[in-house]
């Protein structure tokens, strides 16, 4: 079983009800990419006993988010919407820590392209995305 | 809040651990769509207090899962693997009961292509995925 | 083969390098739909002797950055962008004529959803596509 | 204008009538990667004077499919075929040579997973893909 995460001002823990139901933690430390952790339990397993591609893409998904947000600010708060995403199931993910780290590839103002890959600390790659992301207006924001 | 689903031998419940946990129920009544329910709560929002897009995939691909199986028998039960999966998120999901209803599209023996739509009880359609899937071959199983 | 398209005004031919190239004709005579129409002939096909994937693709394109530009209005020339596409090979494309029919799904201001298919005059789904477009703006335009 | 592309063993020219029509070369001289070059010119560009999308897609999609065919034997002949790809149009393409590089990321016996990137000679990334391959099976052939 991982160890556990320390506690760190830069990991994001319990923000949003999904977060809480899945359980995988963020961190914003490292300003060029976006990175989310899990300990893939029971809970997280499909019909072949390993990591649900929906939880896969959960991860993948909010690393994507993150990397977007850290393009605004450090914090890793300013929100970002998926606008489509492509995901490619590469390996089998097994119970254990699973990493997801996400990178902005291109884009502009508004919209980014964001690539994620999705890691297990054996070091399979369970699966990879790319995806389009717009950032949320701030008039939309107040 | 809407009305529990009924019991029914065509509904499938907390098979896996990740139906347990995020609570959707799989439905194989009609075998020309492969059907997943969820009433969304406050643990399947994102920041933005809508349902989260990993949630959303999660949906999408159980159903699109089901309508591959569907192909095989009526149990819903044979195993298909996701190769990949396009999602496009067209709306904000709210509270409330959403249906992920996909259907074969094409493909051959083992390869088949299916489509799946996420949809809100108010008719606000909320996701819809476009996915490669393979069937497990029957030696990978014994 | 196929009999040649009437000659009218809501049938656009030659308009790009592109479209003499590979010699297309853009069809906007139906505001709900972006259509083009290309006779598949020895310059199109790969090498399995069928529609190459990249034809397939371009017809796909076209078609759906026509159905982005008839939100706009019915001369089928106002600019869009093609951000991201997806496209999957369902089945194979013989000489003959296809056409590829596109509408738009979703999406907003900036950004919208178009679906394409690129069907064969005898039935056969050669391929289809889901794609996120932006409408270039007026004050790039100017 | 770019100079011309030597006369060398491991460039193929005008194999199938999509390659003489377009007119790129494909180069199969490095076995971890497919590549193929084209020389932007008028015919290929969009009503945007940029290079046009579905050509981009095709190059993308020619560089994967050979990438594939590597992974059998060094002739870069042995057939694949493109079950499903995702594009990201991340920058616009000027005239000039256009390099599309593609590597095999994963998969197993029968599908492989082809990322493809296309860069202007200018240094700019014009597009992404990411692909999913099927080998076509040897009874296929003959």
């Amino acid at each position: 079983m991982p160890s556990p995460l320390p506690e760190d001002a830069s990991l994001i823990r319990d923000e949003t009800g999904t977060q809480r139901l899945i359980g995988y933690v963020a961190d914003v430390s490292d300003p060029a990419y976006g990175r989310c952790y899990l300990d893939v339990g029971p809970q997280h397993l499909n019909r072949h006993g390993a990591l649900h591609g929906g939880i896969a893409v959960t991860m993948l998904d909010n690393a994507s988010g993150l990397a977007g947000s850290l393009t605004v600010d450090s914090t890793g708060r300013a929100p970002f919407l998926t606008v489509s995403m492509n995901t490619q199931f590469i390996g089998s993910g097994n119970p254990g820590r699973v990493t997801a780290t996400a990178r902005v590839t291109g884009g502009g103002r508004s919209i980014i392209f964001i690539d994620a890959e999705l890691v297990h600390e054996d070091g399979t790659v369970i699966a990879r995305s790319t995806g389009v992301f717009k950032r949320v207006p701030q008039e939309k924001l107040t």
